[in-house]
């Protein structure tokens, strides 16, 4: 099974030949869109997509993450393994930086093995490079016949999540379809908050008021919430409204809470 | 087989991580993707378009419907089966109102049996709960297993179609890709119309005159056309152009035509 | 293996029907979606994309293609078999105009017999002709038991790329997803541009310079870029940017460079 994640949009046809180009490996291959919204060029936005989906994936499963503004440039194409023996197909280029940090890395491949691609345009490895090798990878083929072992690789920077008494520091990670603004900001860092505490995102000269809870009914229509998500991370949110629409805070920025 | 439709957008990663959650299930488990923008929170339109689907979905296919506003309340996760045999995976919250009047409901059962949840989010029960059932009890999991028979559920209210001389009410149900108007009013109730009659919308001070036709071409580009479509209903359009921009009625609102 | 592309959305559920349809036909059919976001009504930015999108599908695959504006009238459901064996289903109304020009006809049926169609709407041939025919072909069907020959077919007009010493014409077919201007130049008509090679768009009184590259690195953030693109077809781009926000070229238009 491959999990298929880009950042092209599916009003062009390049997820459609990319598929193509799987099945042209291996007819049986089966093919699981993950999103192919992620913002154009964001290689962040993919990667903290990369994080909160691969822990809903089945282990065995191929992610094939193609998020490249780089493509064509000396940046590396790879496979990645990480401890729990996940596998990730993708460009070297900090996509997988989330993934690698919670999971550990086990190994690292450089994909230079023309066997495995299909061609060699300059401006689409995702069809030419990485989804004729994540078809292969899910077919069996190992590891060391891709390429020889990378010893390191590109990292993004970011705000680390941190706690410091009451404050609750993070990034914004991105907003999601219904406007909820999504950031790194694990479930370990509040283990303390209860339903009804009361939390302040302050922002310049304005500062919000959000109720911690559960779901997206403990507070009234329009209210903001905060909780920690299906993916484990603090999530803010609005009841049946966008928080996107109601803060002023941007994917990337820092993001500071205060238990008040 | 399982036919998927939510609000949840393609956007976001949600789609991607309930087909995980049935693929965990049931590796071969085949899904095909109905629709995934239903409009955030909006039960009814999600209703509606589960009733046009339905017809068209083979006997035997689950249909997995989750446009889930209450997620995390004490709304019930459910499945319907139909007088047909047709099976409904979905939450408790009026979803099915369409589909159970026009078929009639054989049986309900509440999703309480955990052994076929995934785990227990208070937010995601699209990936918890709704996707794994589905995945069972296309695998043949029997009903009974699930959980109790419930006796009721929950309907929306709607303005019911309704004819009276040369009168005919309904409601406006959506708006489809194309700016089409769907209306709820089946054809059983203009069985008299004629391609090349004249119906009118009386909206407010405006009026509005329709040709009544059968394809798009009946009248010139840029003009009003009313005819039932391809699943049955009354639909209002504009040859080569867009009922939305044209019409100033809402999605829900009533709607009455007159035959002149 | 069945290749689709339409101009329906992915918003409203018609993909979903027809998918249904072909599950109808066989449920062991596979479905590659190539594409559902075709301007609406726009023969040619389908027919643009079907040309771009053939030449990476396997050979076998079917290519059910519905850009359909004209549904219910007297144009003709058809089958084309290209000479290399590639087959595609859809209208006749200039879809296959470029296919059919670039790989050369062998075979074309009009699809008379309603035997493998699945009824008879007068506005959904997609459902109820092109995806069930297509999971015919796909499964198997001979092309003589669809129906009769057909001996011509629709064409598109278009401007014909050209080369005339320094000076390069042909039309901009569309933009993709990252603002990318596509035209219908291909690479055969720009043997001799090098990178660094500097071209001029004129455009009324207005003119652009653009760097002839191979990758979007080779032009600063910001900066026009051209090259031939994964597809064989002349590409403007703007590194980091969006090329369609840049030009004021509208698709369809012709498009003139010219190498200084």
């Amino acid at each position: 099974m491959i999990a298929f994640l880009s950042d092209w949009g599916l009003s062009s046809y390049y997820v459609g030949v990319a598929k193509a180009a799987i099945k042209e490996v291996n007819r049986k291959a089966e093919i699981i869109d993950i999103c192919h919204d992620i913002k154009p060029f964001s290689i962040k936005h993919g990667a903290y997509v990369v994080q909160r989906v691969i822990r809903d994936l089945p282990k065995d499963a191929v992610f094939l993450a193609v998020v490249d503004p780089g493509v064509g440039t000396s940046r590396k194409p790879i496979m990645m393994i990480l401890k729990d023996g996940r596998r990730l197909v993708g460009p070297d280029n900090g996509l997988f930086t989330f993934v690698g940090e919670e999971y550990g890395i086990h190994e690292i491949r450089e994909l230079e093995n023309r066997e495995y691609h299909r061609g060699s345009s300059r401006s689409f490895h995702g069809r030419d490079i990485f989804a004729p090798v994540a078809a292969y990878v899910d077919a069996g083929v190992e590891p060391e016949k891709l390429g020889s072992r990378l010893m390191n690789f590109e990292y993004l920077k970011y705000k680390k999540p941190v706690r410091d008494g009451n404050t609750i520091m993070g990034e914004t990670a991105f907003y999601d379809h219904f406007g909820n603004l999504e950031t790194n900001i694990p479930a370990s860092l509040g283990k303390d908050l209860e339903e009804g505490d009361t939390l302040e995102i302050v922002k310049g000269r304005r500062s919000f008021k959000l109720t911690f809870g559960n779901t997206y009914y403990d507070v009234n229509p329009g209210n903001l919430m905060a909780h920690f998500d299906s993916a484990g991370f603090l999530e803010i949110t609005v009841n049946k409204g966008s928080a996107q629409h109601f803060l002023s805070i941007e994917e990337g920025e820092p993001i500071t809470l205060v238990k008040v």
